[in-house]
């Protein structure tokens, strides 16, 4: 059992990928594919976090500026982040069952057979739950919680297509989209392992 | 419990909203719907399904040709017809529970709770669908039978936009998205059930 879980920013996929995990009784990689990737390079945590699923937007300024070779070399440590991250996630997908947040790791998988969910939310619920989460959302309007999420949406979508023809946030590219507007994610999770206890079920049988 | 079906041509929305329905124990409207417009107008039920869900469809290409007077009928029967659907959409939902298939009804119904979801399927599960359902699919090619459920698509999403700022197929429109793509549809309905009886219960606790 894969389960492959991509997300709008703060729409709850996050949450519900490690609820989900704990439910079912299999590990969730989500920070720890940050934590291994920095292990297995000479870059922090930070750093790593900071070119994960980033990929275009390090591009496109960087090669337009001057600077050719300091950008060339953003760019290719972006490529050596993402190549790290998807060498551990098909490391992890082989050692058993587990649930994998982000870093298209449904197409890097796309060999396998895996459940993949996309979680969305409507932007009322996305300002409340950054608002929550506290850290930097206390000093931002609305307008500009909402501007950060499209921002680091926008980012996800352009690192997806680059690893997929699947648009990223579309029904189509994904086995289930879960709406979380307005609903206590810890509520939704049995609902949602019913769901791909079934999947799978007929999935082996089929 | 309202519960409405938003569907890709040849994904199996209709026989899951049927299924669904039986399963729950309450009624579906699909047809039915046509049926009973027809009944309080003057059209046949043929004629009714043929302009169901087209409206922009008869627009267009009506008013780009010459004869602008039977084209403006066309389109005044297209909106007579969604005038119609939506006005018996509205009676049954104050009835009791009920599942609704297509014919936007989660927009016409917005201001009521309900539950909403989207039926999509990959292109080799529409086209075997198709060909299991017989009628024209046996005389057409593959890629005439995917030709034929983009033009539909078109249609109901021309459609829905009218009613709707939700994009139709996007998983942001809906509370949940499900792919069908190599499954079989009764397999999948107790798991949606259970899906939607915890969403309705956190939504009247919430």
């Amino acid at each position: 059992m894969i389960i492959t879980v991509s997300r709008e920013f703060a729409s709850g996929g996050r949450e519900l990928g490690k609820r989900l995990a704990d439910y079912l009784g299999i590990p969730c990689y989500d920070h720890q594919i940050i934590e291994a990737v920095a292990k297995d390079t000479d870059m922090t945590e930070n750093f790593v976090a900071g070119l994960s699923e980033k990929f275009m937007h390090s591009f496109y300024p960087a090669t337009i500026g001057r600077n050719f070779g300091a950008s060339y070399y953003a760019v290719n440590q972006s490529v050596q982040v993402a190549v790290a991250e998807h060498e551990f996630i098909k490391k992890v997908a082989k050692s058993g069952d587990c649930v994998i947040v982000g870093r298209a790791a449904d197409e890097v998988l796309r060999d396998e057979v895996l459940f993949s969910f996309f979680v969305c939310a409507d932007d009322d619920s996305k300002i409340a739950r950054c608002k929550q989460r506290g850290q930097d959302a206390e000093k931002l309007s609305d307008k500009e919680i909402l501007r950060k999420c499209k921002d680091i949406d926008k980012d996800r979508c352009n690192y997806r297509s680059l690893y997929s023809a699947k648009k990223w946030g579309e029904a189509s590219s994904y086995d289930l989209c879960i709406n979380t507007s307005g609903k206590e994610i810890k509520e939704l999770v049995p609902a949602i392992a019913e769901y791909i206890k079934v999947w799978y079920g007929t999935k082996q049988n089929g």
